[in-house]
């Protein structure tokens, strides 16, 4: 059985969408993020570094949604989320979702969190002036460069898929228009319709 | 045979490591970042993202250090970089290498690429001032609760201490005292000390 914290309108909605596309048993527990229960002493002794997703598992807690998307890919192989009889291809699904990790989810990040690099005021204002900008760039990357179709690796539907989904969400928030990016618009498009995605954007919504 | 794009002093030190410690067939192609080679039409044509780790190998060309790392320890399994046999410890690796590229190296960045992210000089002046706090939080992170010692994960040697001795290296420049982390300062020592470590860093230094 596997517990997934998680808060909604996170990343956390990329792993919470992998366990229900893999067939995991599991469970969430929500975290009310407007109380910032993500820095409570109980949450930081299940997360030290106080964000979601964490992922307990039977063996220890796994954080960082790259790490944990392949993790849940290797447990549910039958369910085919990631090319694991192909590491070249596998590569390639995990260079996606380093790149959304570690560029395209931090750009969006100095629109909402931007004291985490800067103590200014004025300076955190520059910050968010320059995401849209920012988080352009790197969707059209995406759409140019890196987004094969009809699903991001080609054929195969998977995890790059999941989480390209759930940072393209934010795209109106940060001042973007998807229909700049066909490709992507399309893609979330279908995601959005997908019976899976819509039951977990529905669960993370429950009351 | 594999073509390993790199410049002195960046990220790609680890993967560079890692061909390296895998016994690989490869050459390394220099860019001058000084001259801003990253940027260049030709290069660019390697990796659109105008970057460096790029690994270029006979199925394309792969980006995004945690991607190479794991590909190297996958194309070279005897070499025993990461730990194929068990997925739980696997991403326990890919979590540490996702924390890396994507709190410390972006941390690390807004004292020498502040551009990324503000316009305004000011802003960026008041990123660089934040950073020893920011790089001191994640190493602080890393010496109190992911490393396990002698290794990172433990008793196996690996592509986290390749990546995790390649950061720790900014340390300096970034305005922090590695001796504040001893664990990660003895391992930083016996990775120095290592012929391995010594023969790529003269290597990447070499006219």
């Amino acid at each position: 059985m596997f517990t997934l914290y998680y808060a909604p309108g996170t990343c956390a909605l990329a792993s919470h969408l992998a366990l229900e596309y893999a067939g995991a048993p599991y469970q969430t527990v929500r975290l009310d993020f407007p109380n910032k229960q993500q820095q409570s002493p109980e949450y930081l002794r299940v997360n030290p570094k106080g964000r979601v997703p964490a992922l307990v598992t039977d063996l220890g807690t796994l954080t960082e949604t790259p790490a944990i998307l392949q993790y849940i890919s290797q447990a549910f192989p039958q369910a085919r989320l990631a090319p694991l009889d192909d590491p070249f291809l596998l590569a390639k699904a995990n260079e996606f979702n380093s790149y959304l990790c570690s560029t395209v989810h931090v750009a969006h990040a100095h629109r909402v969190r931007g004291q985490r690099w800067a103590d200014d005021a004025k300076a955190i204002e520059a910050m968010k002036k320059k995401v849209p900008e920012v988080i352009g760039a790197g969707f059209e990357l995406i759409e140019r460069q890196m987004f094969k179709g009809p699903w991001v690796l080609g054929e195969r539907f998977g995890t790059c898929d999941m989480y390209l989904y759930t940072l393209g969400r934010w795209l109106n928030g940060d001042g973007v228009e998807i229909s700049r990016f066909p490709k992507v618009a399309d893609h979330a498009a279908r995601m959005a319709a997908d019976p899976v995605v819509v039951k977990v954007l529905a669960a993370q919504q429950a009351p």
